[in-house]
């Protein structure tokens, strides 16, 4: 068992990501995907490591298909974290990828405590889903857990099988049944796509955050244990953006720790204004020395979103120069996702009542 | 924690039932009942104990509806035992009840260390749902939980929220997936026929063997904490027909433990003539003192199976008495059953398509 045990479920900041790669047997994303795959994510290093992504990379190279799937379960609704995951989902299916978005309600319902009914799941799923389609995936590529076919719920009690209570425990610790059928659910999910009622036997990638990789762990060694002969799924590994706040991930109970999708413009603005960034004490220090825009969460907010690369380098180096104050910088950020947001919520506006038709009808 | 823990997947014999009722609460089956239910479970003492059977006789006596559930998860060929359970099924079918006979193949799959795949654990579903028909059920009182709707496996996932590890382990001890799975599926059998989905709430009644009632146990603690304000399920607790060899259970895997409703006549018949019986070392002792009945495996089959009352009681009075030796009585036995297995095997050449459709399609 490996000594550092992830919490999937917990807030822990990962500190030393080299220390977890070796002992889980990540390796580093490679630089030469980086620049071949054309996408921010690969380029400012926010894909920074991959288990057997080489098979995906290789689909990609040559248009061949392969699995793109990613789940959402949220208990809450969506922040601009979650838009840069979408993002990299859009990225991948523009690269011709066989396509399963999960809006995982059933396993928001069954994982987290503060959820006290399938309902509310559902509901918090209606503002995933919206969302979702608002930042372009389309029906085709969406599944709602609550609404699959009758061949994905078996296939979770097939898993369930394949499953020794010694491993699971090994991997997550003693777990309630709710978490536990959370997961049987998840593995279905990142699997399910290469039955032979989908797409049959392909590679497939899931872009997951470090801290999940206990479930990659545990899915790929279900998959070997499966009649299937399934190929191993891959994974590739984001870091955060990180929250706010200072020293804060973005979290959904915090809810200035980070820019929601449907927060209006204004709220945006006072989160944006009150935000940690890489300034120094003084106007006169900064100019003279600099700012750190590596811890700054505006500059992040860029990073993760802007995207136009020469202009976010702009910033980079006017920031680090002295020359662009916090003020000036915030501003540019407060135009920028106002903006965003505007054109988001008028989109989430009219795809609402089509999410609302997809998961309750 | 009890102190005794039943494995409802052991081989055990219960001994000593009255400890067992005594530490987990169970009700000896009132005389007053036995009278009135007009069964031969209830007359010749095969039912000897319930939780909370007062709601469902109430129910029968004022005519009024009530859940009758009771599922079938083999991992082999029906036998005479399991044509009792039916027998009783359809005994509170008659009564007005809303029926879930439940063809439990995924619940087998999971449970099941023999069975490979579940294509295997379909192909004994097709088999046990041919009887059940055979024996006198009809399409509308069967489900297969393999082929149920999304709100079934959806209502599954959710019972798992419910339950604790805690609460599971000191139920269970530790359980492998697979098992987990398969006891969620059977919550969900004993509860669904409750949501507004399908009867609404209502008493519901599950006959089961002693060994199954941990199941019990935890499905009524899960009851209580859904959100749906259930009646705990009640149930009665049947005595298994014992084996054909002395001091065994009827067992799938030793074929000669049990008369198989898909025996050859001649098969039956052979194994009739080399089952254990209560009969004493000489003919002349056994006309002497008298034969046991009690631990007979065929006063054991007339028990179970025999319509007629009187003529049971005629020939346990006249082994009693040693009137009747082993040798007439097995006569009289392989008549009957041979007859049985004849009529049975004929009606079952007619179901087996329909239950392949009904399972395959």
């Amino acid at each position: 068992m490996p000594k550092t045990r992830i919490d999937p479920w917990g807030a822990i900041e990962i500190k030393d990501y080299g220390k977890v790669f070796k002992e889980f047997g990540l390796k580093p994303f490679p630089n030469e995907y980086k620049k071949r795959l054309d996408h921010l994510a690969f380029r400012r290093n926010i894909v920074i490591a991959h288990r057997d992504f080489e098979k995906i990379y290789d689909k990609i190279i040559n248009k061949k298909p392969f699995i793109n799937m990613t789940g959402i379960a949220t208990s809450g609704y969506l922040h601009m974290g979650h838009k840069a995951v979408i993002d990299l989902f859009i990225f991948f299916k523009n690269c011709g990828a066989k396509n399963f978005f999960g809006i995982c309600d059933i396993d928001a319902y069954t994982s987290r405590k503060k959820i006290p009914d399938l309902k509310t799941a559902k509901e918090f799923a209606v503002s995933n889903l919206a969302d979702a389609l608002a930042l372009g995936l389309t029906k085709n590529d969406v599944y709602i857990q609550s609404k699959k076919e009758q061949r994905y719920y078996e296939f979770t009690f097939e898993i369930s099988k394949k499953i020794t209570g010694a491993t699971f425990q090994a991997i997550y610790g003693t777990l309630d049944l709710g978490k536990i059928s959370a997961n049987l659910l998840q593995y279905a999910d990142i699997l399910h796509g290469q039955l032979k009622e989908y797409c049959g036997k392909m590679p497939s990638i899931t872009a997951i955050a470090i801290e999940q990789d206990p479930h990659i762990r545990a899915v790929r060694d279900v998959a070997k244990r499966l009649p299937y002969s399934f190929e191993l799924p891959s994974s590739i590994y984001i870091i955060h953006q990180p929250g706010l706040k200072e020293g804060m991930k973005m979290s959904s109970s915090e809810p200035d720790t980070a820019i929601f999708l449907n927060d209006k413009p204004e709220v945006a603005k006072r989160k944006i204004l009150n935000a940690f960034t890489g300034g120094k004490d003084t106007v006169e220090e900064q100019k003279r020395t600099g700012g750190n825009p590596e811890v700054c969460k505006i500059y992040n907010i860029f990073r993760f979103h802007y995207p136009d690369d020469k202009k976010v380098e702009e910033i980079y180096k006017s920031c680090k120069s002295g020359k662009l104050l916090c003020g000036n910088c915030k501003e540019i950020c407060i135009k920028f996702v106002e903006n965003f947001l505007k054109e988001h919520q008028k989109k989430y506006k009219k795809f609402e009542p089509i999410a609302r038709k997809m998961i309750f009808d």
